[in-house]
């Protein structure tokens, strides 16, 4: 039976077109969505609109600008987002467009730049987006009017966060600050990329997320992944804390205390983050311990960099941290691995991963770091892609979740909450 | 004019669009159809639901799945059907469709399975399309309301039959029962494949069957193909029995029944089938001579394989058996070729050909046999490929169909009668 | 402000649809235009039946059918026209498209044959697109009424103008014929093709003729066109007669009055057409100086092809002629290039260039005389490509134009007056 509770309660949110209404309608919880959610054209723009438009979003760290001038570009669905170093204290975050007739401004990924110089009629900004100079202009025209069209951005423990609202964007600080120690304590302000791949996925940005936060398809589709974690594990904590069923969680919940008190001992903030599907940005951090024996996740357990942050010694534990559907951490004792997941169109996303190590490591060991986390991404990305092709048959049907994938029942509450129903 | 008589007369018919009505309100006989019929996204969605998912579609034949667990998938429109022998007696077929979350299960064209296993999370159906494994459901969860959603499916004589229909589809024996002896004589339910084939065609589906059921451009076309044909029959048969110009058919008659008498001597069974723009698939059994002195569709007339089925010596004939629109057949002596045209897309058809020939046959000339076919088929594609082009032009309009393609105007009126328009 | 004066007063324009007028309305004089003109599906349906299908375009030169019977296709959205001769004095112009069942007839991008026959069935034409042969007809067909579709031709000086009204054109002589003397002494009627180049461009067309009228963008993207004028003429002249600021104006017309006194007492006709935003083509023609010391655009000023018409010796000018916003000419003493400007899509220009010298001119140097112009159109399809990639962002607004870029102002006006708004 659809949920018949169903009902409009968030009065800030965006107003549902009648069609994610009428789908919102047919809505049943533990059950994967209706079709159109996952292939419809009008859906897709009214997530861009009603949800990816207003969330912060991680671009990237700020080992891609370190230097005063570096700039990367960061797309999101047809946008492009500058993101570029003004000073030592400055990152700011632009639309890709001339103020002028629109042209893209920057048209390599990523450069070096001493001022933002449109390749059309030169046309050139400021690091800081201000007009500096615009040739023939009429008396009339007025520079000071015709900066760059900013984006939110604010930099939080290396990460740089975007956020395309046009109007005034959900308070940050309020968001994500109690995070803070627990990215102070892994050093990533101070870390570097050591490495970056790009997987950009055939699939709707939802099947994305819905893959990335359940483990039910671990066992099958991941092997490399597997093998660096305790089973038992997988299946309690797989999808969230305590997410998995009963008989799991009371199995595991002991080693993980025992865990937890070891890794405290040696500093490390022990705590979890759960925001329920109420919250603007559905949180979760998470940490627990990896395969025993090992003390990195990599293919024999062996480190592949130097310890990370303020670590002292390895703990054989990991950290978890979804930032929100959209950004991914996970980190280990020597590496972290970011997962940015961000529409380019209804069956398309592009995944972007970075691995971080500390920013002082000398020697890390790059085919090793990346063992796992490249190969369970290719995997996923098939896996993601098969999963969007089923969909769009005509007898596909929502189809019920295992306990193992309470997660993604979440998530649904969560996406449905922000176009203002609750279920 | 178009033609004023035309109203809606099948009850059982398919509500047709406003653009259906208003574009069949326009059709005119003996011309060929309106831009729209073979251009518009509408109209192709409309032709999916009211005419593909309502017929029996040959997917191929039981060659491709002799042993139990042998599979192929046949994609219709953006559906994917595993067809899959499951015992000695049984083919299945089910929507490639996970009923967990909607994933592709198999991902090959074709292979050998123990079960149906999805890729992703490692649900498990018998070749039966019951599911046999889910792990960790909610107690709830029935097991046996999750099985594989069946596709109806029928194999006649070698042929495997699959109709898309969701409620009960057209009665297959009282569609089909007739053509049994023809089949039967030409042992194509103990036949093998020894060659195939795609050709995907970038057209609307109608014009690939417009293609197939004219000989008007068999001259200018497809030398290869005139040349294995005594003239005066590609004029008076090469659209049907007697459908070319009245001297044509008068000319070829004698030759025609002549022959008939040689080869129903030798056993053959000699008869014509031609069902009217009413009928539910517009069959259409056809048998005539091949060139003089021939004695199969080969470069120089000499056979390729061996006897098919209960032949005891070449008789210079063949036959041409139409299923269906989406579905021919043409059986000279020695082999016989199976053509299944698929719509895609509204400018995308899949064109595959099998050629079969008798189950013993221990040596096969390949080359030799399809000599014919295949360079007439890649001909085909390249001039059904223009005919979409031109139409999609502002200018094209319907035009004249010649004596030499009244078959098309029967496929026409069979067509807008699946709309329940009898024109 | 949008302009508050905006109304609808060319009582013979296309009536626009709701769209047209609402953005129509939005319109600000001095700015570029709203997203949706330069990305919208229906927009560009719109331009084609509006002006596209409204206009005399050059199709080619008279080089490409020298002999009767040579023919080329010329593609304007979705229709392909043949240009084909059919005697010494008669260029004719056809769509592409069978009367029979709507095939394209030629297949290939140019061609010599005898009739045009339609690789279907066989459906003959001749040279004046009377049907000669079609076999099998009924008896009441008439052939006399299955002509190809004409399209609208004119020669003009050597150019092949055609145009896709389906009811009578705008009157040719009374759009053109005042260019004669122009052309004339050029001798672009007996020119012949040096070399072609095709450059598809992804950008709305508006945007590639926008592109094109101005040359506030030369400075910082074309070094090579740039290095053989005299920089004031740039700026002055650079996007038509005074079209600069007022100052470099000033500064440029005495050299351009002197040289005007030389090149005149030469024999070059001398004057201006400069139509306005009212006017059917938007006509311009435009002759200055080009670099000091150079006889001809080329990298060292050297010409590279012997003097063109009815010149007897170098005058260090050059003759802009834009015969509407679609063909473009620019002609220097030694060669003139043919600028085809053609949609294809709502983002998709085909940009097609001819280098004519005179006819009678025995060596050419080719390298030596595209060096300016193919430079330039590569960096011109780089440059239009951006522009449109960030007019797709959804931060996108309209934006000021410079003093240097009047004349794409006045391309505006003209766009929306072929709606029937004056603005």
């Amino acid at each position: 039976m659809p949920n018949q509770a169903l009902k409009q309660t968030q009065p800030g949110a965006v107003a549902p077109s009648s069609l994610i209404a009428a789908l919102a309608a047919k809505y049943r919880s533990g059950y994967s969505l209706d079709q159109r959610f996952y292939c419809d054209d009008e859906v897709y723009a009214a997530d861009m609109r009603a949800i990816v438009a207003r969330k912060w979003l991680v671009a990237g760290h700020v080992d891609r600008v370190r230097r005063k001038g570096d700039y990367f570009l960061f797309k999101v669905g047809k946008d492009s987002i500058i993101v570029v170093r003004s000073d030592e204290h400055t990152i700011n975050a632009f639309y890709n467009v001339c103020r002028h007739r629109g042209s893209v401004i920057c048209t390599e990924p990523q450069g070096h730049v001493a001022r933002l110089t449109c390749p059309y009629h030169a046309w050139s900004y400021g690091l800081d987006g201000a007009l500096m100079q615009a040739r023939l202009m009429p008396a009339d025209f007025s520079k000071a009017d015709n900066g760059l069209h900013r984006c939110h951005v604010r930099v939080f423990h290396g990460f740089i966060f975007v956020n395309l609202s046009e109007g005034a964007p959900v308070d940050f600080d309020a968001t994500f600050a109690d995070l803070g120690p627990y990215l102070d304590f892994h050093g990533l302000a101070d870390a570097k990329i050591a490495h970056a791949e790009s997987y950009p996925t055939d699939a709707n940005w939802k099947l994305v997320v819905e893959n990335f936060v359940e483990c039910y398809h671990c066992a099958p589709s991941h092997p490399e992944f597997c093998s660096m974690h305790p089973p038992q594990a997988l299946i309690a904590f797989g999808a969230g804390p305590s997410s998995g069923p009963r008989d799991a969680v009371d199995a595991y919940l002991p080693v993980l205390r025992a865990w937890e008190a070891r890794a405290g001992a040696l500093g490390r903030p022990i705590g979890t983050v759960d925001d329920g599907p109420d919250s603007s940005h559905l949180r979760l951090l998470l940490q627990r311990t990896i395969r025993e024996g090992f003390e990195s996740e990599t293919e024999d357990g062996i480190p592949a960099a130097p310890l990370m942050g303020k670590r002292t010694q390895f703990d054989q534990g990991r950290m978890y941290l979804s930032f929100s559907p959209f950004t991914q951490l996970v980190a280990t004792n020597d590496f972290a691995v970011l997962f940015l997941f961000t529409p380019r169109g209804t069956s398309s996303t592009d995944v972007d991963l970075y691995w971080l190590v500390d920013g002082k490591a000398a020697q890390v060991d790059v085919p090793k770091m990346i063992w796992g986390w490249d190969r369970t991404t290719r995997q996923d990305k098939i896996i993601t892609e098969n999963n969007q092709a089923g969909i769009e048959s005509s007898r596909y049907e929502p189809g019920r979740y295992s306990e193992h994938e309470r997660r993604v029942v979440t998530f649904h509450q969560w996406y449905l909450g922000q176009y203002g129903y609750a279920v």
